[in-house]
């Protein structure tokens, strides 16, 4: 029997929601950003968080990691406490499944730690308590391709039940991520909850488009199917200067380009040999002129989700 | 240059079109089934219908087949006449795309006879010009797979903007066609013109599956993804025994079932290599005992579309 480790870090990526048509559904992992998390057993039962790089709650019921944990050691019986250290290194309210990374990066964390030898897909729905305390719902659009990598379409949430979409090697996407503040409830709520049955049809449309074209590597199919005629077309009213970077993105070929999750981060698809960095200044420059401060994350996507970070 | 033909004889095939949650936007051929249609040129203009199999109009303004051609001489200036012989080898109103069969028959055939030189997509606009008179919208769900074969996606019709997907090779259809009468507009007028947002969001998920399921041969996320939460609900209780026959395709390993079009005829996916001998009596015999025949008809998909029949 292997002994039990008392520390472990892993890296949760940060991910992609609502992708075009995946509204809800459609999810993907993204290189280079997301939580370094390093958990640690207890001699006692207490939670201890610690927060580098964002202002994170510290009450162990507030904060999204050890929600999760704490759904996880519920359901396999373990009544210890942990220390858990979340490096943040991208902004919570992004768009971007901050909490996702946080829940996922936990409870993958307390799995390897308590080697309790649960599967990534069995530990998503105690990744998504988490996410629940954050967003207010159970969607898996962040947290399943946050745990499994790559492109993840979900199909239900209890039990989970989704896939992994493939997708072109050279795909790479730009995010961007304007300085504007966006509550999920708000981009909730502007949503209409009845849809007319043509619009219902146009977006299973593109989603059979988007689907196809990723696992095809049909690059035009991915750009004329990646359009969300459901939420999209309320949630970019609530973002400054949405069409004029569009159209930036458009002049620099982009293979598509929506709203990350409920935003206010934005995404483009390009191909991985592109040069963005015109594209990128001239995105700034956008912002700036708006006396707006924004970021912008060029990367391929992640194919291998949540893992152990090598000391 | 080529000699003008004055004869052509070809085949066009039957097709499922509402395939789950492709609700008028997924179809695909069935092979054995369909129009054969003869086109010959005439010294004048006239448009002479000779019908076999099925009493259909023989006047060339309320002729599927003739309207299509027409909307295509149209087009290429061409002022000629034809005479046109339509061999129906399945029974229109059936749910399996009788009036585009005859649409794509008849188009496939002039282009042909001609010898215009227009592609199988460029076609498809004058097809649908046939279909609508027949059913009063201008959805290609049958008409697009009747011309280009196997499994066809369907995201605009004007212009064409569709495309094939990839399917497994040992994907074999059983047709269930009760004698019962249902009406396009009928099957039509009883769904809602607004659903919930929910509905829209589950309906995409189950594409993204269906699509995924057909590409990667995965028979299990195929059956579980072949449901429409738009229409089907609403237009099964049309069809007498739907449940009951589902249930009997469920017993012999059904790959997925659904309505067939806008019914009443129903299918059921299963491998090539099954005896389905079994479970078509069995249908045959829950129908009988409600006095109503029922035809049966079990077919690989057709993966060539609308093609020359050689004599």
């Amino acid at each position: 029997m292997d002994t039990l480790k008392d520390k472990v870090t892993i890296f949760a990526p940060a991910s992609v929601s609502n992708v075009g048509p995946g509204f809800d559904i459609l999810g993907f992992a993204l290189e280079g950003m997301g939580d370094t998390i390093t958990l640690c057993t207890r001699e006692d039962s207490a939670y201890i968080i610690e927060a580098i790089g964002a202002d994170l709650p510290t009450d162990p019921e507030r904060n999204v990691a050890t929600v999760a944990i704490r759904s996880f050691c519920k359901e396999i019986g373990y009544k210890g406490g942990f220390t858990i250290r979340i490096e943040k290194n991208f902004t919570p309210g992004s768009g971007l499944g901050s909490s996702a990374s946080s829940a996922v990066g936990a409870v993958f964390a307390a799995n390897e730690l308590l080697q309790t030898g649960y599967s990534k897909e069995e530990l998503i729905s105690y990744a998504l308590d988490g996410e629940e305390l954050a967003s207010g719902n159970r969607h898996a659009d962040n947290v399943a391709p946050c745990m499994l990598g790559g492109f993840v379409a979900v199909k239900s949430c209890d039990p989970f039940d989704g896939f992994q979409v493939a997708y072109p090697e050279d795909l790479k996407v730009l995010i961007i991520f304007p300085d504007i503040v966006i509550k999920t409830a708000e981009a909730r709520s502007i949503l209409p909850t009845e849809v007319s049955m043509s619009d219902a049809i146009q977006q299973a449309a593109n989603m059979a488009g988007l689907i196809n074209g990723l696992t095809t590597a049909n690059y035009i199919m991915v750009k004329n199917s990646l359009k969300d005629v459901l939420a999209q077309p309320y949630r970019k009213k609530l973002i400054q200067a949405y069409d004029e970077v569009e159209r930036l993105c458009e002049d620099s070929e982009s293979i598509g380009f929506n709203i990350s999750g409920s935003g206010p981060s934005m995404f483009s698809f390009f191909k991985k040999e592109q040069d963005l960095t015109q594209l990128r200044e001239s995105i700034k420059e956008l912002y700036s002129d708006r006396g707006i401060n924004c970021r912008l994350h060029e990367s391929v996507i992640n194919g291998r989700g949540a893992e152990i970070v090598n000391d």
